[in-house]
């Protein structure tokens, strides 16, 4: 039996209670500074628990604990994809990059830190958690888009369209969240219109879409 | 004397010439194999020299290699960026578009391997190498546009853009080069006519430049 045990307060939660308040603590120290900057003495101050248990429940240590902080918080952006399937197109589209934005302000320090890479604890594991992220953003709006077949142009539009998303929230964090959130979110969303629309040029798939975009209005 | 000396054919070469036959060897190989596959002995090998003396020119050895190679293709990408200042805007920005897209063609395997990330010799070192050839990209379009204190919209649409350019070469390897490397050229330019059309309506600097685009055509 684990020293820790033996302590009234390590018994009040349960496994998964317990690992679920050790990544919270995690993920917002990662919010806040750079991985190669924490220590798990940092997480186990922050939760307020010994070094030993966030060791007993991430026995692969710091990189372990990086990787399921990294994992909650892509679970977490991904919610903020779940969009119902009514309205305006582009109007859901906002409410969804509202969302994200609210997550990127909230997480600022951690968010930079995730994607700008060169991390000492990066490794392919948690660039596949951020690409997950990044394909399941694709597969959100195609689907919003009512796509089920999306032809090369549509689908390099798309994904063209949520790095640069990628890279602005990036930015606008650097240049100290200007412009406002709300000014950000609506020029995406025009920024998604006019790309809709040069690759509508060109092809056949995109230009229906962006047909029934404007009929949408 | 290291053994390596003693070898005639290994005095042919003077040192700046050993070395960039070295970088060469390297540069080719990271451009069909990612950087976790090669071995100093592959490059020994390709170079058609003897381990110890690939360890001599680069005593830091993998990582030390990689990081050389790296800014060597770096400096090769930069090159593609220089453009005389003559003629349209946007037909200058197709013929470094164009070059850009053929160097990503001919460094396929590399290139990708460069720009995704989660390799095992990735660093922050190397990391600022590749933010260091988007910088220079921003600063060529932004000087091209006669901006000089260009505001932080503008600043961010022009990076945007060159993300977006970089994920649509990484999708464009993905696809085996599809659509060919003209028709995505021509497109990203009109792509960034259009995110800057869209900028305009927000952003005096830009709809100045916008104005300008049109009567310079």
């Amino acid at each position: 039996m684990p020293p820790a045990a033996s302590t009234p307060a390590y018994r009040r939660l349960n496994v998964e209670e317990r690992r679920s308040q050790l990544l919270d603590a995690a993920l917002t120290l990662f919010a806040h500074r750079a991985p190669e900057e924490i220590s798990l003495d940092d997480v186990a101050e922050a939760a307020g628990v010994s070094r030993p248990l966030v060791y007993r429940y991430f026995p692969g240590g710091k990189q372990q604990l990086y990787e399921a902080a990294l994992r909650s918080a892509a679970d977490e952006l991904q919610q903020c994809f779940d969009e119902p399937r009514e309205g305006p197109l582009l109007a859901r589209l906002a409410r969804a990059l509202d969302r994200y934005l609210g997550f990127v302000d909230q997480h600022d320090a951690g968010f930079s830190a995730l994607l700008q890479g060169g991390s000492v604890v990066e490794t392919s594991r948690t660039t596949a958690i951020v690409d997950g992220v990044r394909r399941a953003a694709a597969v959100h709006i195609l689907s919003h888009l009512g796509v089920t077949e999306p032809g090369p142009r549509l689908r390099m539009t798309v994904r063209m369209w949520i790095t640069a998303v990628e890279a602005a929230s990036l930015i606008w964090l650097d240049e100290d969240k200007e412009p406002p959130l709300d000014e950000l979110r609506d020029w995406l969303v025009e920024q998604f219109g006019a790309v809709l629309a040069v690759t509508a040029r060109r092809d056949p798939q995109t230009a229906a879409l962006v047909q029934g975009l404007a009929a949408d209005g």
